[in-house]
């Protein structure tokens, strides 16, 4: 079980956390390593944010969080209009399967970049040591924010721009493949049915958006079942 | 002339934009090197946001800009709170004058990090060809994220997070001296009398805290009367 590893009084990290499989094994994976976690989510416009928000906030009482914040970026409704299937609600996210080539319509620009530095502004408000958040690199949407090289230049960046100048960006997901994903969050007992990943439904998961094929491919290779509610699947 | 100098229908820049002399020195210096300005403007709960939205949108009348945005970042109050004199409104903006050594209680966790990283989705929007800031490394209040080296690296990061990845950061007074800047506004016929720096007041400006003091010192060495309207000098 993972939240006898945590330990009170030890290092924080702030977790930045969705509430879809990818972040919140990210943030499982840091009580394991036995940090104080700092939830953090962000609702941005996006078409699915009460749903995202609810996941957030069940998986934030599964852990032992130290504290916890929800903050709303009104500004990102301006950027996605006409940039953005996962928030401009006149542009439609991709049915077809996930692209080899293409970053596809739901990319949001510099989503992460945003994310991380807000992060990072609360890590230092905290006194933490670090900052999670869950980014997988191939198996993955092809979002140029996801990348490795990205996360460790941003990471040498806030080291500049910060007073202390010592903070970690952990990325513990970023090589792995979905399947493994599916089945690290099983040995850890993270709750997948509490996450939430569709990128386009709020009451049952479409089963066709890029996350839904995502996540569902890697539970089938991973032999295991998704208990979450599904359109099709 | 300024105007005279700006070219429509060439590339487009996106300035980051506070209505201080610095920002504003940077606009009028993308207009001058014929960039099409947008021009961006934050409200985060600073104690002088009235004053500071009020010089930004005179400012954006005086140059030709193509676009402008104004975005609200409440969840800077959160972060402020027990962390920045400039949003704390139990905290003290410092009055003495600027330390050598300390980074002052005004500092704001990760700012311009934040800032540029909202800047760098609207280029990306925007289709942009870069951001400008008016940071200054040298003769400036010791913020870690004015520093040259944090801007050069945060360049490389954004490069690597978005789609593109081929926007240039502009940080043209980052090498500059405060009467230097005085000098280039004036040669460069910048409205110096619209701008506002002071940290604490918006009727009159107070003349000691660290941004009025480093801005009066500035006039001061470049032999130029600084006209706005100052509670005591």
């Amino acid at each position: 079980m993972v939240k006898k590893l945590h330990t009170t009084g030890t290092d924080k990290v702030v977790v930045i956390l969705s509430g879809g499989m990818d972040s919140t094994l990210s943030a499982y994976k840091m009580v394991e390593m036995g940090f104080d976690v700092i939830s953090l989510h962000f609702s941005y416009g996006q078409k699915t944010e009460s749903r995202e928000f609810q996941a957030f906030s069940d998986i934030s009482d599964s852990i032992p969080v130290s504290n916890r914040y929800h903050f709303e970026l009104p500004f990102f409704s301006e950027i996605g209009v006409g940039t953005s299937s996962l928030i401009d609600r006149n542009m439609v996210v991709e049915e077809g399967g996930v692209s080899e080539t293409e970053i596809p319509s739901s990319y949001v620009p510099f989503r992460n970049g945003i994310m991380l530095s807000i992060a990072t502004a609360i890590a230092e408000k905290e006194g933490a040591i670090g900052i999670a958040i869950g980014v997988v690199e191939e198996d993955s949407s092809g979002y140029p924010d996801c990348r490795e090289d990205f996360i460790s230049t941003f990471e040498k960046s806030i080291n500049l721009g910060t007073k202390e100048g010592n903070l970690k960006i952990f990325r513990p997901l970023v090589n792995l493949k979905k399947e493994e994903i599916v089945k690290e969050a099983i040995s850890l007992a993270v709750p997948l049915n509490l996450t939430w990943s569709c990128y386009q439904r709020e009451d049952k998961a479409c089963g066709v958006c890029d996350s839904c094929r995502l996540r569902l491919k890697g539970f089938k290779i991973a032999g295991v079942e998704d208990k979450i509610p599904y359109l099709r699947k």
